[in-house]
């Protein structure tokens, strides 16, 4: 099996496994795991905060150079304190200092210190919250967390809550491994709802997709979501062999929002052909390329009308809802029949958890599954309705994180974002160079580098020649994104939008994402300069 | 929204929010964070060490008293150092202690400690993979530690992993967030290859399970596994839209193997109607309730014949590759097109991980998704092809244990599990009230109580008799079970299984994992001990 020779004089042997399993009840045993600990904290640390830019300069050639052996070796290589060093001084400065608060590319950022401390008693316990046999408080707490948040988006009196917040058998949601698992829960929840056992028919569950649309006299079922909407939508509905494809996207205007006249006459024109069923209409409540919110009253309110299932994809914008300034721009999360919130986005946790939500607490019946050994009926184990089998209590990490927090305490990163996104877009408005794509709803800011000569052509060109500008705007625009990246002192990212109405084709524009509490306006500015400066440099060499 | 007022005193503002973000630069607040470490490390410790039982003994309402309030706080509650004080005397004696050498339930033990390190350090770095934007090295390394599991499964030439193991546009296989998402993985890229695109035709994955049907001419798509199976396969054919009722479950022999003849003869009468069509044949090695390991090969060759996807769910068996005594068990695998491995069960890694294996490197390009702003064409986002959007980076908590245990470390203690659970066949063998319902294979230990005045009139009975002593016996099962559960200082879980061929009925039957390397045979006599203790009280009480 192409396992390598012992090199170092290490060998396994049961003395050495002992010790790894029984931990040191003498002093000098404890102070080793201890120093791990402060290497751990302190050398990555000193990492996080000595290198101000977001990763090295390195070729992927030169990366992957030093990681292309393929033997496990028969021996130990390494002891744990030879690899905590070695990532501290190999590998760490060839990852990417998501930290930092030059890095605004991604929806990835620092998270509060007490998580990482957070994350460590999780693998302590290392508790399955699959069943109550491995998990016991640990699955009480996350029926409990998960109430809290249900409570924070649908506020159902105080009587839904003290009936549901432990019952056994209903679940006001889902702990799941992201939110692209939430959002398929929710899809499939709504796929299962929709093609539900009638007259001896068992289910889409039981039977399958081809069953299904047979027995509801449909030749294919489709989900309606606005053209900002994640790929996890398609990809989920393609997974849940409904069909990629058959994730219609809905027309946005100009602040990239659901067009309601649009939808409504898609739903119209649907129902008119007899032979679609529309599953679920989906509203984003933070997209991930621009931030904006859909108007989900509105939709809310239309899919309540045809019995359509309306699914809110809350996993960036979610929290927003703590923040007692900027709840309001959610305002139509209740009436979605299933909201999917992450955790590691703007409730600041560790890679990964995601949550779903849905408003009926019998909804998840649709998705359980039975075992004999584990998830027996009539059980209060949490794993019957979940997508995931085997899941890390993470719950335990957000009930934490709210205490120590308090809502206020999440209220002021979501409005500094917010308000730091407001004034980077002024900014941007103020300088020659630049153009405002989209203005800021929430904390993502698009804007793309114009040329003044090129902005001039743009405004006096007909279509065709427009489409010519926009492509060389375009080629600047990623040049200075990569450039910028490769010199690893700051990183924002980029992306393709229609930014004008009167173009057809969508242009690159690059995109920054606000939610480092120490990212502020003078850092901002700092990352504008230096684009100022690449684009100096590169048309003129 | 109903959130609570402040009753604590503690408030949050813009000067405790710098304070989580910006680690300490002096050494009191370096010694405080260093302070709550050695507070987890040695609180939950003494919790881990001193409870020796498995738990308390609580009732589910008792448990759950505590945990009703579902409004979040305003105001901060807590400081960490409280968080951290409560967890450890509050809520780690009302979890299970799954560390403990008496918990021999359920496929969750104790770690290693440095697992508890590694672990704190991925949170520390809090890269996501799902990008190389965002992960940079850490993609890297999840390529080579998966080429690095590939190699030992299938072996193939240098020249191969040479090829592949940094490949931008190949996939060895993928983590995952378990072995449930692992197995889904893989039966998705079985159903869309067999249903790939052709004629104008562009992939069920694109255009549904309804369209794929009728573009190949068939009424369904079934999968194949044994009896024993675990339920994520049923559920993922569910979720894949092709109905979890289409897992036809195959009869085992007595070993709780596949029976090869039945397989075979179960393949040629669905191949005769001309309707159905086999999407895949799963073997299982290490089944979750008896830890079987069904026929590779010759089932590995019946998939080759009828060239059928051939899937093996090694979520449990798979480390056993490592041993060179054992390994031989799971001759075959390398037979297999896709393998899932969790990382979370015998490679002792914190829930949970997963991953996945294809012996094909461009097998997954059939369940690729792209967008604009990520996991664009041609770029070396993992994400790319992975099920999971974000994703923590597992791969560098599984690199650095191999190099720490290496193999031979690994071998250890699946050697430890697989004799130790012979040594506890034949105690139960020994003893007069036992029964083994199935030999131990890898380290999975199913027996029962059998009263002697029972086994004699199990013995002489017709099968209506058999069939009402063995529903006595299951009870008697279930009662011990349930009773050594609540007392807390040891913990079996239980199953039903078919134990005796000529009976039709499934009866209750403990079951014991053997994985923790300090659970010996001593312990496990223990075990019985308080079982034989239990039903004399309960049959004389």
């Amino acid at each position: 099996m192409g396992k390598r020779d012992n090199k170092t004089g290490l060998v396994a042997d049961w003395k050495s496994l002992e010790k790894v399993f029984i931990r040191p009840e003498n002093d000098s045993g404890k102070q080793t795991l201890i120093k791990y600990m402060e290497q751990i904290l302190f050398g990555l640390h000193d990492f996080l905060n000595t290198h101000v830019g977001v990763t090295e300069e390195i070729s992927l050639k030169e990366l992957t150079d030093d990681f292309r052996e393929t033997r496990i070796n028969q021996d130990p290589e390494k002891k744990l304190a030879q690899v905590i060093t070695d990532i501290i001084d190999e590998i760490a400065p060839k990852a990417v200092n998501v930290a930092s608060p030059y890095f605004v590319g991604h929806m990835t950022s620092a998270v509060p210190f007490f998580m990482v401390h957070l994350k460590t008693i999780t693998a302590a316990l290392n508790q399955n919250v699959i069943k109550l046999e491995t998990s016991k408080v640990l699955s009480v707490i996350e029926k409990q967390v998960l109430a809290k948040v249900h409570r924070l988006i649908y506020g159902k009196d105080k009587g839904f809550y003290e009936e549901h917040v432990q019952h056994v058998e209903s679940s006001l949601g889902a702990f799941t491994a992201g939110g692209t698992t939430a959002n398929l829960t929710a899809l499939r929840v709504a796929r299962n709802t929709l093609f539900k056992p009638r007259n001896g028919f068992d289910g889409v569950e039981k039977h399958g997709m081809a069953a299904a649309l047979k027995e509801y006299g449909a030749d294919r079922v489709v989900v309606l979501v606005s053209r900002r909407a994640h790929f996890s939508i398609e990809k989920a509905w393609g997974i849940l062999g409904a069909g990629s494809s058959n994730v219609i996207p809905v027309d946005v205007d100009e602040q990239h929002r659901v067009n309601i006249k649009k939808l409504n006459s898609m739903i119209k024109e649907i129902q008119k052909d007899g032979k679609t069923i529309i599953a679920a209409v989906v509203g984003i409540a933070g997209t991930t390329e621009t931030g904006s919110v859909d108007p989900l009253k509105e939709m809310g309110e239309i899919c309540r009308k045809h019995s359509i299932h309306f699914h809110v994809d809350a996993a960036w914008g979610g929290p927003v809802l703590l923040s007692d300034r900027y709840a309001h721009l959610l305002d139509g999360i209740a009436e979605a029949d299933s909201v999917t919130i992450d955790c590691h986005k703007q409730f600041y946790m560790p890679m990964t958890s995601g949550m779903v939500f849905f408003r009926d607490p019998w909804a998840m019946d649709t998705v359980a599954y039975y075992s004999n050994y584990v998830n027996r009926r009539g059980s209060v184990d949490i794993g019957i309705k979940t997508l995931e089998g085997s899941r890390e209590a993470n719950s335990l990490i957000l009930d934490s994180a709210l205490k120590i927090m308090g809502a206020r305490g999440y209220a002021l990163m979501i409005d500094h974002g917010i308000d730091t996104a407001q004034k980077f877009a002024s900014e941007i408005e103020k300088r020659q160079l630049f153009e405002l794509a989209v203005p800021p709803r929430l904390n993502i800011v698009t804007y793309r580098i114009v040329p003044e000569r090129l902005q001039k052509e743009l405004e006096n060109s007909d279509p065709g020649h427009r489409k010519r500008i926009n492509e060389i705007v375009s080629g600047i625009n990623k040049n200075v994104q990569r450039k910028q990246r490769e010199r690893g002192k700051s990183f924002v990212s980029r992306t393709r939008l229609r930014i004008h109405q009167q173009d057809r084709q969508a242009s690159v524009v690059l995109r920054t994402v606000v939610m480092n509490p120490m990212t502020d306006i003078h850092i901002l500015k700092e990352i504008l300069d230096e684009q100022e400066g690449i684009f100096k440099e590169l048309c003129c060499d």
